[in-house]
């Protein structure tokens, strides 16, 4: 194990009917800035719950943030909060209204233009609105961490960038019953994700942290058929919930190496061509299993072994055997799994190999993952 | 999964050559009363690098806290820091002097008599000083949680009462190398238990916080057989001092339902018979997972399935090997898992039934273990 600092002061307010309690957690003095996405929390009753809380409290509302927040609208919603001199955030939605807020917070309090914020790609030292959540999306984690990932579409960009942690955040089950079971999906498989990017490097670097982060893989895996059964299941929604938030807030890298080059191939397939985040790991992962499958094949083949059950006398045999099946997960999801199912060509891999060569990046736990490879893994899932 | 809140804001600084970090955490400005135990600390090393790191801060020593931390010596304590108007405690040792110094923060800050505080039991919305840590012993984690249990040896009477949460605590699993032995397999223990306490209730009700469970259960038991051939092994200390404070720092039990009659007998034990604490489970348990074995069956089932993979087709006599491969655990780390091998008469069991029945207590997660269940579970392990 290495050395590490672990906090995560987010307060998780947890179950059925929850979100009345916003009313006590937000002081009554402050001016609260209400960031929603769509419509959807009109129609499943969120908003009306939201509201309800909020009786009493002075609060202005900002509707629109989009999947993939993108920093031109989120400008829109910086200059609201300046104008009525919000002091507090409570973001509304799923991950991207959260990573969205997220900018808000810090961008309200920053006199220049908020995309720099997002260049200089740490804000956790800088000041920001107190911010808080109710998650209507398990998918991202954004509820207890203090990351971000904001979009310019404008020059099809998108990049991470951290700052504070919410000061609490309601998961209430019920709210998911009514969620597009594609966008269902790629929450699981997001979850799935997030938890493989802090597992799937070396063995041996903590027993307890493997141990954890395969719970949350098992239990994604046991829970997903009965979620795409019954999307009304409120113990399975609740798990999922649960694992999903679990899967990124720090609770399972705790003295163990990351990967996250999946996550950054990932990213230019959104900036790209727009696919929904999880799906785009989905895609991904088998690749980044199989071109890296020297350096991470023992931690493969334990993942397989505890996870899938698979084992076998053949390593590379059965490390394809684990990948298929891994994929074949994503595919029981109705996530289609090959970039050329969904609309990308081969001027996708010469564009992303372009760019990762042009900023030089070199990703994973070892730092191996530069353009070169980055083809091959696309060239593997095409 | 029924309906919780999660809070836990302690931030933990883990590794190695972390005790100069406190030099960093604590502020400048604070009178700091540092509270110890015995004198371990000045051999092994950890006296002189908190010295070290308080250099040009205004601190106090006070040193004594016995284990299982008794209310005379914390009055002094208390005393002290009242004297010297101190703002910041800083626990140096295990899970005694950190639960001690609980109850020494709260009680510098408090009019009355210190023992009023631990009889109201929750004196979480109440006034304390912001305490930190210096683990040396992992164990009860007392490090990264609200609880502690103080003795009045003078009434032979043990009670758990809850405050706030350190600010921060250093684990530097070095510090942990020269434990005794003993102190080392009830540490071990503790942690085992103190997650069966939170697991071992019904099965179904949340996959993810079973699989976390067994996660710590699983590496405990994997790297007991390490510990007890090196204590100088970094890895396995590392895992054991994460492990402890995971064990019961609120992370495994969202959402779940709990137990802890195995806890509140053991309290007995250490305070008619001064038993370590650890050590008290692990003759506790046994009886406990027998005598409940109706209304925990399935649990001990999937826990003797999973953990130690352990099946049969006959239900009983399988929980009867499951039971008796736990004892055998707690054997291998050394401890004696009979009353009567630790000194106890069949009076203990006599005076134990009667508090409880003096008390009216109804511990367990049904409300089921009153004083004649803890008779019959005493006497099963007499």
């Amino acid at each position: 194990m290495t050395n590490f600092i672990f906090k995560n002061p987010t307060k998780i307010i947890f179950g059925k009917n929850t979100i009345s309690s916003i009313s006590e957690e937000i002081p009554r003095d402050k001016r609260v800035l209400v960031t929603f996405g769509g419509g959807s929390v009109k129609e499943n009753g969120v908003y009306k719950q939201v509201q309800e809380a909020l009786k009493g409290f002075t609060f202005f509302e900002f509707w629109g943030i989009e999947a993939n927040p993108d920093i031109s609208t989120l400008r829109k919603a910086i200059a609201l909060g300046k104008e009525e001199k919000c002091d507090f955030v409570l973001a509304v939605g799923g991950g991207s209204v959260i990573d969205g807020s997220k900018l808000i917070a810090a961008g309200i309090l920053y006199d220049g233009d908020a995309w720099e914020i997002v260049m200089k790609r740490d804000w956790t030292a800088n000041k920001a609105l107190p911010l808080a959540s109710v998650l209507t999306l398990p998918a991202t984690g954004s509820e207890m961490n203090a990351g971000a990932v904001i979009s310019d579409r404008a020059n099809k960009e998108k990049f991470a960038f951290y700052s504070q942690y919410p000061v609490f955040s309601v998961l209430d089950p019920e709210t998911t019953f009514t969620l597009p079971s594609h966008q269902v999906a790629c929450g699981l498989a997001d979850t799935f994700i997030h938890v493989i990017e802090q597992y799937l490097t070396t063995t041996d670097q903590s027993p307890l942290m493997d141990r954890w982060a395969e719970g949350i893989l098992q239990t994604v895996i046991e829970i997903a058929p009965q979620i795409r059964e019954n999307q009304h299941n409120y113990d399975a929604m609740a798990n999922f919930m649960l694992s999903a938030t679990m899967a990124l807030n720090g609770f399972v890298s705790m003295g163990v190496s990351q990967d996250w080059a999946t996550h950054m191939i990932g990213h230019e397939l959104t900036a790209l061509h727009g696919l929904t985040h999880g799906h785009t790991l989905t895609i991904v992962l088998p690749g980044t299993m199989w071109v890296m499958r020297e350096e991470k094949g023992d931690k493969i083949l334990q993942y397989g072994k505890r996870v899938w059950n698979i084992e076998g006398s053949d390593r590379v045999e059965t490390i394809r055997k684990i990948i298929d099946r891994t994929e074949e997960f994503f595919r029981s999801l109705g996530l289609k799994t090959k970039l050329s199912e969904n609309g990308a060509g081969v001027e996708t891999i010469d564009e992303i190999e372009r760019r990762f060569e042009e900023r030089k990046v070199k990703f994973g736990e070892n730092r191996t993952v530069d353009s070169a490879v980055a083809r091959k893994i696309l060239e593997k899932v095409f």
